[in-house]
């Protein structure tokens, strides 16, 4: 069997680029990781690669309604990588709350064997910018969070409530484990709501 | 018929918040625009929004070999927002010279109606990084250019050329169409010759 590109781009390439071009095929897999959001009419699901492009330009368009200001730049560097641990961790529905409990040590794992594809002095600052996402402790993870989640429940909604009802989804659920988004941007937390209240009254979401 | 999500969204927003989640819709469009390159083991074609993400994060990785100092936070927004207009004109295959040509005005009426939809002040910001991007005067655009371009030909290349089979690609015009990438990053240029001459000598690329 002749070896494949990838060993012969690792074989070829040496020292700092060839980690570096490396990182750069490994995330390519984000693409193949699939999430719950229903998108193009409910005809596919959204993927991980896509879900954080959505959510990197959202944050930029939508950064203004930060709760405290923010360095929207940071935001949208943890934004790219807030998800690359799901190339190893998969995705786990943000309403799976017992999965998501799971899921923790499976994202660290993914966190040392990706990251550690790049020169030590980049893993480092990525990993930084996950671990600052993860701990939610500076004003950009709060509002990286809350972009996070509203931009699934923007699709769902979006989709006229599809993907809530396949996984019987109720409205107390949605309004709960959202609150980042209140945390992060109260007028966005208004809009979600708005978004919540109007799904009940047409019936895609249960009361 | 009942009224679609979208409409709903639009009538109950008002104002600048009602633009701009009008736009974060709008956008999400860019994942059903279909690119040349093949992934997932050839399995499907990449789609804009995943190369969107993927240039942008590997322009973060790669910054260190631009030709000359670049702002890599504005490479990486140029590059999040680049593709934005072939959500109506279309994405044209890089060695389809003559599609390109006809390309441009497409796009530039894409770029009309779709940065419209945001708040003015936003539509005159992200429409000034589509036209830097464009216009290829400044390092910034220059190196996000290089990127833009090195990406699907790395994609080619792990696919073991089958891109480049499909539509008779030679070496020849990989050198030509790609000289971008010598203009924005030298280093990563010596990079791509090396894969183009690699691909030569596997029979993936006719000389």
């Amino acid at each position: 069997m002749s070896p494949e590109p990838i060993d012969l781009l690792r074989e070829g390439l040496e020292g700092r680029l060839g980690q570096q071009i490396g990182f750069v095929a490994e995330i390519g897999h984000l693409r193949t990781v699939m999430r719950t959001a229903l998108v193009d009419g409910g005809r596919t699901r959204e993927n991980d690669a896509e879900h954080s492009w959505h959510v990197a330009l959202m944050a930029a368009t939508l950064c203004e309604y930060a709760d405290r200001p923010v360095d929207s730049s940071r935001v949208i560097r943890m934004l790219l990588v807030h998800d690359l641990v799901e190339i190893d961790a998969g995705d786990v529905m943000i309403y799976d709350e017992a999965g998501r409990q799971d899921q923790v040590a499976r994202k660290l794992a993914a966190a040392e064997r990706i990251f550690n594809v790049l020169p030590s002095d980049q893993a480092a600052e990525f990993r930084a910018l996950w671990d600052e996402f993860e701990a939610l402790q500076t004003a950009e993870s709060v509002f990286a969070r809350a972009i996070d989640c509203l931009q699934p429940m923007l699709l769902n909604y979006l989709g006229g409530g599809a993907a809530w009802r396949e996984h019987g989804i109720t409205a107390d659920q949605v309004h709960r484990i959202n609150r980042p988004i209140a945390d992060g941007a109260p007028r966005l937390w208004d809009l979600a709501r708005e978004l919540i209240d109007d799904a009940v009254r047409r019936g895609w979401l249960p009361d």
